[in-house]
């Protein structure tokens, strides 16, 4: 099929974000890309891959001719509760290198803040309040990463080069040097070990949910959360009860159910809870448009693409 | 000499401080040691061995047979600067392992939180405000580090661990895997490559306000103060001119030239300013009696202490 005869499009769908840096790098790396911004759409019929976040109900089965459909970043939730995309359609996560850098430094920056009380210096200084407190030992310091794809594995690796002992659970068994892996029905034993609990999992119907007061009550003494999921994952409520009957130290956050997290939610009110506004990983625009262009091509062809989604799995 | 014939009598000075940890640990390794924390002391005249930290005036005068005096941490000035000290007693300072990684550790979460904006986050969070802010591109993160002796080495090493480019200034030339070496002539080079400059000299009469405005204005743009050395080295109203002036981006500061930091400073009030109270490294009770009692024992026989210091260099 000649691209004269039949030409195809790629689209972009992000409501509310800027697109323009991905398009301009697109663009730089392929001058001829017929590319379209949604929702300015030249030609409906031609769009055969796009490249969503969040986008609104309705809006991609207006496109016939759509075989593939790649996230704009690494979760893929707003695609497969999607009612609109066939099992035919193709889709794709979008995981960069720096990515997953970017990741595995959030998790270490949240964990060495912790151990160092770095949020609560900054409330201190606030009140011109000098006051030392010991270092959390890293002997306390066990992380258990739940989830040991690609933004799991690379966080294990950073915290293990920076001497931490780090347990993995994962589905498979996972052989990453350093780090003892847990597979699915070895949950209880992992948790008993884990001082430091990383959620990196995929949001799944399974794994929905997963962070609630049972399981934290599973975790080895003193305990904290770092949640770098979904804000799906968490029930947050049980954070709380958690948190104030002691069963967890605290809590550092990156995602939530609801963002930006409503003005009135309790999290902003508890000293031991840290927010950050969904920030641990964003993709790079200069090494998404290669991957993005790149599955494109693949897509046309009709290859297997990178990072492409077994639906069978949920990720 | 036989101890029956002339005991000799350790001597642990650091007022304003619980040495009753470190008094536990020396025992626990020699339950024969004969030990006083001053200001108890049985007899002076058989004291040959003291550490301290930050003695008062004419207290040292009182032990005619003291041979050898360390400090309870990796800084001296307390000991350089006592007149009482002839040029015959042996100075040491007491730099333990975890001393060292700890440093290295605090480095990295200054620096990690810098990029991240944490502190921003955390005073977000006292207001429920939502608002991401971009990480600051490692390109930007070159590390030059003032002062490459026991910590600084530990420090680079650290840095260049997590991928960071580093420079290092030191007296004499230093081989250190993946950090590039700066002599003392070469200052103005160094810190043109420099944005994050990292302050761990000794505190001597030449290191004394070398972090000063016009050092400031040599660092590579955008340039950003991380001061772990001693307060005395900064000269506190360049830093307030050069953050308010654009010459700096902030600073990131544990120690001060008083300490408890008053009230009153215009550092508490300064956003770009993060401040901890001295924490950056805390000696580890049980690691330190190690040393304090090799060194009391070598100090016995006359050989050389480790970290012994030479008073030429003073360091």
């Amino acid at each position: 099929m000649l691209k004269q005869n039949n030409p195809m499009s790629l689209l972009l769908i992000a409501p509310n974000r800027d697109l323009s840096p991905l398009k301009e790098e697109l663009l730089a790396l392929d001058p001829n890309l017929d590319l379209d911004i949604w929702p300015a759409v030249k030609n409906k019929e031609r769009v055969t891959f796009a490249v969503t976040w969040n986008h609104p109900k309705n809006t991609l089965k207006q496109y016939p001719n759509l075989t593939a459909v790649s996230s704009l970043g690494a979760g893929i939730n707003h695609l497969l509760s999607d009612p609109d995309l066939s099992d035919k359609t193709t889709l794709a996560r979008l995981i960069t290198p720096s990515l997953k850098k970017q990741m595995g430094e959030y998790v270490l920056t949240a964990l060495l803040s912790y151990r160092t009380h770095i949020p609560k210096y900054v409330d201190q200084k606030r009140e011109a309040h000098w006051g030392a407190k010991s270092l959390i030992p890293k002997e306390d310091c066990t992380i258990g990463i739940m989830g040991l794809g690609e933004m799991g594995e690379t966080t294990a690796r950073t915290l293990v080069a920076n001497g931490y002992k780090v347990l993995g659970w994962s589905r498979t068994a996972k052989n990453i040097d350093g780090v003892s892996s847990f597979t699915h029905d070895e949950l209880d034993s992992f948790l008993s070990q884990t001082n430091i609990l990383v959620c990196l999992l995929p949001l799944t119907p399974e794994t929905e949910s997963i962070l609630d007061l049972e399981l934290f009550k599973k975790l080895k003494s003193p305990s904290y959360l770092i949640n770098v999921g979904r804000g799906q994952h968490l029930v947050e409520e049980d954070l709380i009860y958690g948190i104030d009957t002691g069963v967890l130290e605290g809590a550092w956050l990156d995602v939530f159910e609801q963002e930006p997290l409503p003005k009135n939610h309790l999290f902003w009110n508890r000293p031991s809870i840290m927010i950050t506004p969904h920030i641990a990983s964003v993709t790079d625009p200069k090494e998404a448009a290669e991957m993005i262009l790149e599955n494109y091509k693949r897509s046309l062809s009709g290859q297997e693409l990178i990072n492409e989604v077994d639906r069978t799995q949920g990720y």
